[in-house]
């Protein structure tokens, strides 16, 4: 408890937060969260007047950039209308967002089922995943994240669900698929030897069993783990084959951030349903959905859809996030987003020549991350898979660093997020790529 | 599809809708949802200008009436200051409401985890009962309701997880309680069979397997079954017994719904957990809450809390929660709350001396409903338990005549709520239930 005569503003602020609320993820004891008090375009203010360049877009999910006034106009003429209704009311801005989203969706993925975030998404699609084909079990791979809810967490591949083991949800079974980076043979290679080890997966567990396979759109929080080229369309072909739904998460890669409306469509495939939080409101509101086919959808026209929540189809989150869509549309963002991770991937390839501690850097669009290694020949992490505290040294050195030269920006085990807003410029990429150049210096020094 | 050339503004609200989104918990076919254009107070107002008193409160959640412009004000200060930091950042709002929060709960209550609805603050909890004492089954009640999540439906014990059975999350036991309208001795013995009941489960499970008892503060939609009186002390002491921790899930029946602030508080305990969320903003923004003691998140001190959400305490439904709060206050709506549920009850009382159709009514502030019946004598309910279509004909025809005389209410089996916004008055309630009683005829006809 810190004597309360002499807190600045700041201080304030974080002691009522450690009074008060408890923190995610995290011991609730030694931590230093920022106290933001404003947030513009690409930067946060703490209470001090310190400026951090966001480079993780938050969550990666402020992709729109921060204080865009037109989602508070959109939100207040909202709620000068009505601020909720229950799901078994309409209102007009919901039929509106439908349309948008089928407008933005490819194929026939023309129902909207809005939701609040990923995990509902996700929680959704499994419970209709499983109705649609009367099928129990669903496929997903290790090394990806889909939500904390009991039937999220289950399926995904995290070892955030590690704590939870004995209590997960049943029927879910998870591959593995090799990443390009650590792979020792040829890409050809790994794309023969994934879709056969696949194939044999899906054999074991028996094809009519299985109602679905869940993949993200593109690997996040993972570490931008990319698949091997063809592999979605070798997946899409394989779940027709079986009739297994594939169901794509674009909560993280959705929305711009790959450079594309959807991360799959990076690999030219239409899925059967999609899920979707983060960018389609940039985090101003939560919000979620989870995109359906026309023909999954009409299968419930006489037949109860056994799920909902209180707040489906928020009329006040639905204006958020049809304002959203629109923002991205008026200002190019996705084609910044493109063109800005083309810039990014190339200033990293010479980062890659001043910091032997780099091992790796990929990015699709503008969701990319380094990877720091101790060494480049044995390829050996700074910090290893699930890492504990105490083997997180070096790169909580690097993180600390990080901000205090001023980013905000996700650090995990050996991987440094690169994701910033979709509005960024060359010379804002160039200032944070500067301050984690300078924190890397300090992996540089642990390089074996 | 109906032909564009000549739509109403309301049939093209509904037109998009139908042809965009999906219907939670129905069937996608032969609904017809109000559009609603507009809402203040107590009142929906639909594209055609028909107005209907809402007497359910939305989903119970709209608890200080539609269309208060506080909130909008709140919601626009904060978005323009910030709308969104990730939960390892902290704001100024969140920590004010979580002060805010820990004034009004009772005892040690005093840490919030801030979520996005019932169900995220339920999965929060179970999570967090189960780390906490290293056991794993959870007691819940048959009859409550928890959420759609595949952690939350598990853990309740109301008929819409049916329909995903086979996949439910594993250790859960629901006990059955009985209620006073269908309970044939009288009152201390419903309390003593009932607690003797569950220390019988209690041993049979194993008291050291038990992470913790989960109740609603008072029951909602599944039909206000309100406890023995003296039956949640009861349960206060078993649990302290066995090392059992008590949530209380005070979505629906919190924040003055039942006249007091929380459910709970009518019975005279302190839980160790409650899970709320509906009233905590009214509906205006999703959000919600897990509140716990100091001794629960003293726990996490030093061991990570392994849980956590993108949207975890948004600033902006933090800042529309602290707002709702003081509207409580400012306005003495849970005062007014209890002073109309008494109204309401007397009200009721006279109805069913003219509506043979009227088995019992209960309310607890203004949580209550009507319970229809074929028979005084018998009981027998107009519509069976979890009731198919067919067997809701009477009980739909009663649906749609009260919607047809300016209704919305919430109509389930033989249920019929009376739980209007806390800031209703006499003439109001007067209003709805001259609806309700004109609609009960129908009933009436076909009572054996
Ligand atoms: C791919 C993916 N899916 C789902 C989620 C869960 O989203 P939420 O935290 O909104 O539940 C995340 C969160 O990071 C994600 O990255
Ligand atoms: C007591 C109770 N708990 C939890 C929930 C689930 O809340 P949500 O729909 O916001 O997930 C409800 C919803 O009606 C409820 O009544």
């Amino acid at each position: 408890m810190l004597d309360t005569q002499t807190l600045s503003e700041s201080q304030e602020v974080l002691q009522d937060n450690f009074d008060s609320t408890v923190f995610v993820w995290s011991k609730q004891k030694g931590i230093s969260p920022i106290a933001v008090k404003y947030a513009q375009g690409v930067y946060l203010y703490d209470y001090d007047g310190k400026r951090y360049i966001d480079f993780s877009s938050g969550l990666m999910n402020v992709n729109i950039g921060h204080g865009n006034q037109r989602i508070t106009e959109a939100v207040v003429r909202q709620m000068q209308e009505v601020s909720y209704v229950t799901p078994y009311c309409v209102t007009k801005v919901r039929g509106e967002l439908g349309k948008k989203m089928a407008e933005i969706c490819p194929g026939d993925l023309n129902k909207a089922y809005f939701t609040l975030c990923g995990a509902t998404s996700i929680e959704a699609a499994l419970k209709m995943a499983r109705s649609y084909t009367g099928r129990h079990k669903i496929l997903s791979r290790y090394q990806s994240y889909h939500g904390a809810t009991y039937g999220a967490l289950s399926v995904g591949g995290d070892p955030r669900k590690l704590p939870d083991d004995s209590q997960q949800s049943p029927n879910f079974v998870h591959i593995d698929i090799p990443y390009r980076y650590r792979w020792n043979h040829d890409e050809a290679s790994m794309l023969t030897d994934s879709v056969e080890q696949l194939e044999r997966i899906i054999s074991y567990e028996g094809p009519g069993n299985i109602a679905a396979f869940l993949l993200e759109g593109e690997s996040g929080t993972s570490g931008c783990l990319q698949y091997p080229v063809g592999y979605l369309k070798a997946v899409r072909e394989i779940c027709d084959k079986y009739g297994i739904l594939l169901i794509i998460d674009e909560v993280m890669s959705g929305f711009g951030r790959t450079g594309k409306w959807f991360g799959f469509e990076n690999h030219g495939i239409v899925p059967d349903m999609v899920t979707m939080a983060k960018g389609i409101t940039s985090g101003y509101l939560p919000f979620g959905c989870l995109m359906v086919t026309d023909k999954i959808a009409a299968r419930y026209n006489d037949t109860v859809l056994a799920t909902g929540m209180t707040y489906n189809a928020h009329p006040v989150g639905c204006a958020a996030a049809l304002e959203t869509l629109k923002i991205y549309e008026d200002d190019n963002l996705i084609e910044n987003a493109a063109e800005m991770g083309r810039y990014v991937a190339e200033q990293a390839e010479l980062m890659k020549t001043k910091h032997s501690c780099i091992g790796d850097f990929r990015t699709t669009g503008l969701l990319g991350c380094f990877e720091i290694v101790k060494n480049r020949n044995t390829k050996e992490p700074m910090a290893p898979f699930n890492a504990k505290p105490e083997e997180m040294a070096v790169m909580s050195k690097v993180g600390a660093k990080i901000k205090e030269l001023g980013m905000y920006t996700f650090v995990r085990w050996s991987y440094v997020f690169v994701a910033p807003p979709l509005i960024v410029t060359k010379e804002q990429i160039d200032e944070g790529l500067a301050i984690i150049s300078e924190a890397l210096t300090i992996a540089d020094a642990y390089v074996e």
